[in-house]
């Protein structure tokens, strides 16, 4: 059986979002500074550099997420929506959306089909796990989607990529989550951006 | 004039104390599990991998360090206490400690100099710069004291020890503090800690 992996670009004071999110701003108000794109500036500047980082965050064979990373839409799907990532998403696999409003299975090109699931992280997990056969699932984020796993002892490993910057409100990894022995069992530092790999031990 | 540099160890969740400090428990509440003993223990169990980090640590010619770093007593000096580090502490210069409560200078072995300063942090920080001459300032903590500095926008440089468990609750790093630019400095894996040095731009 695969591992279950969260991967998430967090400033340096935790947050992978800030607040009030738009489909103008996909990460929070940012105050006009384009703070949100500067959270993963380190794929799409410096891409060479980053390579393995890049590749371990594609690797997965099914994908999880929260509903406020699929996209900025709440409550009923009353108008339409597929996801931030055009119509051949980067994922190429099952994506398992969170949510609280059914919806039918939404195909897309690349391989990638959006699945809508309504009765919890448990049944997102057991029908990624299901998707992915021996490969990993990934926890996509965003923070609190990951911090709801990471509070029911589901994840085997937390990949984190710091950025240099804190927004001071948001989003925060970890937060509302009792306390987790942690091993590192890899860091490396880029020119703008810290990667640090931990297994979660307990 | 020397920079203003903060230097502070901190769990992945950007914790650097927990609650309640007490005498027995420096660093707060741990449930029983030692935490805190933890927290530096990168220094302690691998003086040799983390060399470099120590004698930063250790480079500053002057000191600031919050009431709750230098002890567990509140209110009046109402009882004897000089610090957590015995007669002869490791700083080896003027220590200025943040109290409300007005005390004498406490002179100790070894060339420190506790000096107390109930005017604020920005009188302790000239008193500081005056101590230090042309060396640098050492912000020492805790993480509310760095935090007041930070937002007064009075730090050059911090300095993070980033240790792999986490708590869920305390005394975090930035919390409080307005958004600010950092430029990574600097970033190194050790076996069980990953050092990230900022600048801090604005």
């Amino acid at each position: 059986m695969g591992r279950v992996i969260a991967d998430q670009t967090i400033t340096a004071d935790g947050y992978s979002a800030g607040l009030n999110q738009t489909e103008e701003q996909p990460f929070g108000e940012d105050g006009g500074d384009g703070w949100g794109d500067r959270l993963h500036a380190w794929m799409f500047d410096n891409p060479e550099e980053n390579r393995a980082e890049i590749a371990q965050l594609h690797s997965a064979k099914a994908v999880i997420m929260g509903r406020n990373m699929f996209g900025p839409v709440r409550g009923d799907w009353d108008r339409p929506w597929n996801g931030w990532w055009g119509d051949n998403p980067p994922f190429h696999s099952s994506v398992f959306v969170l949510t609280h409003h059914p919806r039918d299975p939404q195909p897309m090109e690349g391989g990638t089909t959006y699945y809508f699931v309504t009765d919890g992280i448990e049944s997102a997990l057991a029908q990624a796990r299901e998707a992915a056969g021996d490969g990993d699932v990934s926890i996509h984020g965003g923070a609190s989607t990951i911090n709801q796993y990471l509070a029911a002892g589901l994840i085997d490993e937390l990949r984190l990529h710091i950025v240099p910057y804190t927004i001071g409100a948001g989003v925060r990894i970890f937060d509302g989550v009792p306390p987790l022995n942690l091993e590192q069992v890899a860091s490396r530092a880029a020119s703008a951006v810290t990667h640090v790999t931990y297994r979660v031990l307990s």
